[in-house]
């Protein structure tokens, strides 16, 4: 885990600043908002799903600036060979380095999330509040992002078992992130397995071609390989079919196994294709499996696989089975996914453009909203103290959510709504169209985050109860239908005197 | 740092088999290559920058087998609730769980390496081996990456300063080896505190908008606010000019701070433009800083930055500075560019597909050539234990990356080669075009690494040197000249044969 210095430069010397003019203990509040949903070129997310929070929480428990990280600001210069940092200012960052001043409100893990909506606030003294800027938002920036892709291959997914598959081809270290964000977002299970651990699941995965590559270069065959594995696994057998044929020598050979292995008292899991045609392979693999008296035996796909080709995969074997005399949904429901590189690295939008905003400071125990003015509305960040609010409609569907300021209860009807990027666009919702409001940001401290299984857990359940309550055209996975995130009549009023005010 | 579960599951799944069949001791040979260049999609990489062998080797060392590994690995259970892992392979596993009887051969970090051509080779007892397999390729594969990345950035930037920002949206803890990487590849400097300090070199930034938006709110302005950091920082005076407007707020305010220094004895750094059309943005900000006697101050550009946007932003401004009376080579001089999300998470293209392939294995002290067939040609792993050659023609330049084993010379003259990917291509290399040839894989146990501000400085001079000898083509951003990766005529002839006898 890292530092306290796990943070942007400029976060100390601004720190630095602000104790020499005396505003380090100022107590201010910013919000964490991603600004776009990922897009990934070819199709992009309707929904995000929010993730990180709980690792970040404990980053923060644990993280304190210590002598060692002293010392390397010690080190740091100008370019007159000056010391940039003070005594002064590093005895107190010795002293104050960590974040027990902060209080935060977020949404919980596993929820549906939207672009401009608070997704995270932070209250505490300026100083201390500025330093954690970055790491809060490589925590959670990251781990929401591939909770999203996520979320997005199981839906594709309809149902099958994903597995996330990535390490390998991850970014470094941020494949222990990556991995849990794929747990919370919809993989069933990790092939890491230091992330697994710390997640409280197991892992999961069977052999590689180099197994079978193995016994062949010692003289033995593709079967004397699966043979082998049946032998150390007869209870866990799931065989790689690909290594050198899968339809001539993969799937007949396994056939064989499986055949041994039922006589010996034990069913086989299933095999895995992990190359050429999945599609066509699944379908043919299927058919031969059946023939052979396999019906209940899986079928995992790898290999380059993300939620457009899972769910073009899936089209093509509805068309492909029944040529080859096989039930489509039969092979359908026994797909599991093995996904890696693009749901561990969110191929196509490797980012989320989450943003850190100042957004009120407060003097003499009054909140003084802060803007920052920038020619594209998009991205003023809404100024205040704030709350956003989830609402439900007659169907019990998410219809919008409302960026408010935190005294308000929206308890007007029709309550009058405005967009949250284009000025002058507004509307009105009539009482009938309100069934339920849900505030969506929780007091951390009032959060009992249980253990990292725990955690886990919970985050998954929410996922599935928001996704229920989203309309399906938010969910498709190409040009999702646009979820409405709407500003408050008071707050978008404070907006535009703001802008007013400090405009040029 | 990850311990020794830092791997797949089915890494340790396998290891099991080996062992259970005796196997796990017998010696092997896997080779570490990627397969294609960084594909950005409307851009492609012609070259890449090899880099995290240090941080591998460092991990490599350090890590091994303890109990509380075992521990997670004896709570695996299969379906039906028996342990995965048996206690004999167990404690085999908290025995020899570690690194130490592994060789490796490999391309130093900051070299200039190719598809296709051995990167890493590993040697050592099979089951040790493959666990180690995913790390591996999970640290070179991502810092090879961004090094790559950061090389094209420092290219377009030709010659400017290139600081690497990307922390809050980086992947996660994956940011420690992406700013190690960026330095290696062209970044002189990250704004990441705790990558900088593990990486021996000082770490940059200023201030950032918030800063600003403080002394606004406190019923300040913009003046105020940089006012206030030329006094704490009067010999480090770089002022972020886009809060409220670059050209009517901001640059006229720095100007009156840079005044005010220079008459107390000091000389600002320069501006920073994070915002807006950043090319014009340079010019109009230059031509004013150059009317008020502040020719030397540098202009920090940042704001979703890559090497095509730098590229378009310096030929804009050759384009745009005559209109305002500026010399376009003195605005291009000063510039420095801040690059983030696009350089840390090698936007367009996240993951390098470097794969990691038996090869050989070791039989009665003979070396038994390992293949995997596919039908794609450029998948089957070439067998054999080997090397690669660099071959320089006459001009000084790298004409072609050999790929040979071990014990070939290369000295016939002419030298057949064979396409690397492409079977019945091949050509030959006569005399008079071959000026030298050198190894590319050097024994790790050879390697003096040194503290890891040497490992960087080596590294940077590495690529350098490689970049000169490379051919101005292959270095284009957009549609680079192919280099040539070729095989060996026995190494190609072996391949072949081994094609024929296990393809069914």
């Amino acid at each position: 885990m890292p530092g306290f210095l796990y943070t942007d430069h400029y976060q100390l010397v601004m720190a630095q600043l602000y104790f020499r003019a005396g505003l380090h203990q100022h107590t201010v509040r910013f919000d964490h908002t991603f600004r776009s949903y990922p897009d990934y070129g070819t199709h992009q997310a309707g929904y995000a799903i929010a993730a990180g929070l709980g690792p970040l929480l404990e980053w923060m428990e644990q993280t304190r600036c210590r002598p060692e990280d002293i010392e390397v600001l010690r080190n740091q210069h100008n370019d007159r060979g000056d010391r940039l940092f003070g005594e002064d200012f590093l005895a107190w960052l010795l002293a104050n380095g960590n974040f027990e001043p902060i209080q935060m409100w977020a949404v919980p893990e596993g929820r549906v999330v939207h672009p401009q909506a608070v997704m995270t606030a932070v209250e505490g003294p300026l100083a201390i509040a500025q330093i954690l800027e970055t790491s809060l938002l490589n925590q959670l920036n990251f781990s929401t992002l591939i909770a999203t892709k996520a979320s997005r291959v199981a839906e594709a997914g309809d149902g099958g078992t994903v597995l996330e598959f990535g390490l390998r081809r991850a970014q470094g270290y941020g494949s222990l992130q990556a991995s849990r964000a794929a747990l919370i977002g919809g993989a069933a299970f990790t092939s890491h397995v230091e992330a697994s651990a710390a997640a409280g699941v197991p892992s999961k995965g069977t052999h590689a071609h180099s197994m079978v590559q193995v016994f062949m270069a010692l003289g033995g065959t593709e079967l004397d390989a699966f043979r082998e594995y049946a032998r150390v696994y007869p209870d866990a057998c799931l065989l790689l079919v690909d290594t050198i044929d899968t339809l001539e020598s993969g799937v007949p050979n396994a056939i064989t196994v499986f055949e041994e292995l039922r006589r010996a008292g034990h069913e086989p899991l299933g095999i895995r294709l992990d190359s050429g045609d999945l599609a066509h392979l699944a379908v043919r693999s299927a058919a031969m499996l059946d023939a052979a008296g396999f019906e209940a035996v899986g079928i995992v796909i790898s290999s380059r696989l993300d939620e457009l080709t899972i769910w073009q995969i899936r089209n093509q074997i509805v068309v492909e089975a029944p040529r080859y005399g096989v039930d489509p949904s039969k092979v359908l429901s026994r797909l599991s996914y093995g996904v890696g590189s693009a749901l561990a690295t969110s191929a196509g939008d490797p980012a989320l453009d989450g943003v850190y905003k100042l957004v009120a400071i407060s003097e003499g125990g009054e909140w003084r909203p802060a803007i920052k003015i920038s020619n594209t509305l998009s991205k003023i960040a809404n100024p205040g103290v704030k709350q956003v609010w989830r609402i439900m409609d007659d169907r019990g569907k998410a219809t919008a959510d409302v960026v408010a300021l935190a005294d308000e209860t929206l308890s007007e009807r029709p309550l009058l709504l405005h967009h949250a990027t284009t000025a002058d666009v507004s509307r009105y919702l009539t009482a009938e169209h309100i069934s339920e409001m849900e505030p969506l940001l929780v007091p951390v401290r009032e959060m009992t985050l249980g253990s990292p299984h725990e955690q886990l857990r919970e985050a998954r359940k929410r996922r599935q109860a928001d996704l229920e309550r989203l309309d399906p055209g938010v969910r498709r996975l190409v040009n999702p239908h646009l979820y409405h995130v709407s500003l408050s009549d008071r707050l978008y009023r404070l907006k535009q005197e703001l802008v007013e005010r400090y405009s040029t």
